[in-house]
């Protein structure tokens, strides 16, 4: 590569980059998927706009061919490897067999009802769905059929902690069939690529191939899944701690997506696999996974998701009627697979609708199959655009329409909450034991309670769980027999205080004193307090204030 | 890209990773540096010796042409500007400016005569050092000279650590010295390979290259600088918290390189820079930091120091009295350089000779700064060799002729430690506080104390500083008045504790009693416990053992 193609390579990923991210970003702020942003990046810098107000400069920044054009294929390709190693690793094999039966079931109607319209419209209305002229029409409707059923476990799992329903048995069952969903999904996806990509295809032939990606996939669930399992302690003794286990899983991903592709299978599957395998394992680490989330998000996913806008343009390619029945098809399958596989297991209907609704969400997994199926030519630019469209429609109506179905009462917020409080900024204690006394003296003598009273359950829980800080915030609660009234108390500091839990030191404190019969309704406060201040923004907000008035609207706002 | 190609360019990512972090972890545990390893895995897949021994195979796995090989340059291209990112992030200018005056001068020393001495040996004896032909020998001269006068910043810092002086004057002194000398080999390097890269060079032209350079060198630490420490607070605030700062970091590198590229200075330039600067802000956190070390050390390091074996012949051009001439030239002028200005500013003969060979590492950044000069056509393929191992061997020698002129005493270790201890395996208790009892109370019956005595101040020691568990190793130290001699205590739980301080559980839990007049022998004991078992090769060695004389003997071997 040439002094010139350097720098285009680097300029382009540089606006690219800095595009999807500040996108994504205003995305999320939004409380929409950052993926929409991402693609928005792409629109803007792409055909759609950028191509129309300044083609010269869209075409400079990102040229189409020469060594920059294919180093930056490259590696948005190896991004995507990367993104599914992340989906992978996400699939929590142990909460799929837990919840078993029905969630198995919830799973199976949920690919095989939208899977059966989709492979039906396909075939029936082929000018409908823009059929592509070279391609085999029963490919094109395998192909449809995949995309309606796939779900997005990211999206589906974040829609659930929004909703605070994660850990209950609606989610619990959810979760595992998203899991089941994506494994199945990803497995039906690259052996329908992996088909289109060879040159002939015969029925024999096309068998052979089935059977090769399932050998595959059962190989790796199984063999190398117990090697891995076993060789991660070893890595982890014998290694580097920082990068042993993140090069040995980025290897792995490497090699794997080498394999599944000389299989006949694409990429996809094995980095995907390799995921699965490495992320079922008991050793490996939080940390690492988190390494490979943060890199991958932070890097490779904007840049390959962005890309996506520079090669198709979404004015000329964006068809009402195509869009509206694509979205009907998705969301009329998956609700009828999956409510009525629900309602059959016991839920209420409005339970099975929404878990159908849930389920629902495609997010990224689908774009990203969308967008290989357009490159294998199985789809049309047009048909694309629909796919894209009807996963980030779907993504963003699952979170309301569950609220709305499970009749969720908006979460009990501190902003609700009326009772005794003291707000003391800033606090005068510098230490730990200082703060926590300083805050239970005033909150004694505004509830009229002798301060040792609250003092030492504090500092005596405090001593034996020592509270983590997290986001700055540091919450301390105990329970005070014969308290009538639930007492808060905030203080800010004056400095950071070492609350030695963490590396991190707080600059806020919480004392949260109730009474042993503590009610649901303070559970929730704190819920509250943990999910607010966990939000950076919020803390910001909060830290400017002063007073508990200030304090509490600002949380609200 | 097609198939065969995508193929192509994972099985060649992911053989290359496979060797590069294989063999660099087996240098690493020789105690050598990473990069010999990972040279090592590129010599052995290169032409050197599977050229040799596989022709075919290795041009299969590495093609030389099509698109594979485009997207292993770009990627590896990438892979040279995030290491110069990682470069500069290490750089840390207030402890350059702390210790100004005396770092400056061997740093300035320490470059001006290693580059006097390159420059004209180069200029009068252009056949030893493999001139090139189509070159102008000034730049030759130049790219020499720059090559002998740059130090190696993480070398330096892991010998330093190693041999437990980092934060000593010498320590310091040192580290501020090579942070300058890397700030200006850098831009010195990318401003030769700059004005290498175009094709006419009148003397004025040049000229307004190295000012160009300067200026941008300039801006960048002052106006960006400035800027970037002002933004980091609002991105924090407003944008996700793992991969709003990451994200930002990353398009800042990949613009900062695609500007210095299109100045006419080399991409690495404008990385190592905002390396610097984004490494400067107080508000740079260290997580992000380590996130970006991490993935670049488990990933695109290994990748690009592996893929220069696969460019050159080692065992061809690998000549002798080049390398011995090369290595003999850059030591003198290091020791010389370093060791002079060092002398003059007060220190002892043997302090100054100990700066000197610090100074004398020469390690990765070099290897690249060879590579690029190899590419560009400044230096012959033998003269690239005869850097690289001058490279590793000034930085294998470093280490032990500092330990032997500081007349360094070995670490006092705590297999040494004679006095009384206590081991119990496995603790019955199953808290923190708990355990703490019982180990205090075993070590006061061993020492005829009363174990109140001992409990009460390990208790409100970790009451007051709760011990961080690092490696699942936890040390909860107090002193006890009128204790004659320390008392050790060590337990290993039968679960892991929580110790809350962590998010880590602790699996290992020292106590460590001495007397108010703690001697510094017993911080050595500490240090060497700490030192010890943060590797978890020793952990887990120790945690297979029973009794106190076998967990000696394991920490000794």
């Amino acid at each position: 590569m040439e002094t010139h193609d350097l720098t285009a390579m680097f300029l382009a990923l540089g606006v690219l980059l800095a595009a999807a991210r500040g996108l994504g970003e205003l995305a999320r702020r939004c409380k929409q998927p950052e993926v929409l942003g991402e693609i928005l990046a792409g629109i803007i810098l792409g055909p759609t706009i950028m191509g129309v107000l300044a083609p010269g400069l869209m075409a400079a920044l990102f040229p189409t061919e020469g060594p920059a054009a294919t180093a930056l294929t490259g590696l948005t390709t190896l991004g995507i490897t990367l993104f599914l190693l992340v989906a992978g690793l996400e699939v929590d094999l142990p909460t799929t067999r837990q919840h078993g039966k029905v969630a198995f079931g919830i799973g199976l109607w949920g690919m095989l009802v939208p899977f059966a319209l989709g492979f039906g419209v396909a075939l029936s209305a082929p000018g409908l769905l823009e059929q592509q002229p070279r391609v085999s029409p029963v490919v094109v409707a395998l192909f449809f059929g995949t995309a309606l059923s796939i779900s997005a476990l990211p999206v589906i799992a974040r829609v659930l902690m929004d909703l605070n329903i994660y850990r209950t048995r609606v989610g619990a069952v959810t979760i595992g069939a998203a899991f089941g969903d994506n494994l199945f999904g990803t497995i039906m996806f690259a052996t329908i690529l992996g088909v289109m990509g060879a040159p002939a295809q015969t029925g024999w032939w096309i068998g052979a191939r089935v059977l090769v990606t399932l050998g595959f996939a059962a190989v790796m669930l199984t063999v190398v899944r117990g090697s891995v399992h076993r060789a991660l302690p070893w890595i982890e003794t014998h290694m580097s701690r920082s990068s042993g286990v993140l090069g040995f899983a980025l290897c792995l991903t490497l090699l794997g997506a080498a394999l599944s592709e000389a299989l006949g299978v694409h990429a996809i599957l094995g980095a995907f696999l390799v995921g699965v395998v490495v992320g079922d394992s008991t050793h490996f680490r939080e940390q690492t996974r988190a390494a490979i989330l943060h890199f991958v998000s932070a890097f490779f996913a904007p840049l390959f998701f962005a890309t996506i806008g520079l090669r198709v343009n979404f004015a000329r390619s964006f068809d009402w009627p195509l869009v509206l029945v694509v979205l009907a098809l998705a969301t009329a399958g998956k609700l009828v697979g999956c409510g009525l596989s629900a309602r059959a297991s016991g839920w209420t209907g409005r339970e099975s609708a929404a878990i159908g609704f849930a389920m629902n969400a495609r997010g990224a997994m689908e774009i990203l199959f969308g967008l290989l199926g357009y490159q294998h030519g199985i789809i049309s630019e047009r048909m694309l655009v629909a796919l894209i469209v009807m996963a980030i429609a779907t993504s963003m109506m699952s979170g309301p329409a569950m609220q709305r179905l499970l009749r969720l009462e908006r979460p009990r917020r501190v902003a609700d909450y009326q009772g005794v409080t003291v707000f003391l900024q800033p606090l005068r204690a510098l230490s730990r034991e200082g703060a926590i006394r300083e805050l239970a003296q005033a909150a004694g003598t505004v509830a009229g309670i002798e301060a040792n009273a609250l003092e030492a359950p504090l500092l005596s829980s405090e001593f034996a769980f020592p509270s983590p800080v997290a986001s700055g915030v540091a919450v301390v609660a105990a329970e005070v027999p014969g308290l009538t009234a639930p007492l808060v108390g905030v203080g800010v500091p004056g400095g950071a205080i070492d609350f030695g839990a963490s590396a991190e030191p707080a600059d806020l404190l919480f004392i949260v004193l109730r009474s042993r019969s503590a009610s649901s309704w303070q559970d929730k406060i704190l819920a509250d307090l943990a999910r607010n201040l966990m939000d950076v923004r919020v803390r910001e907000r909060v830290l400017a204030g002063s007073g508990w008035r200030d304090f509490l609207s600002r949380l609200k706002s």
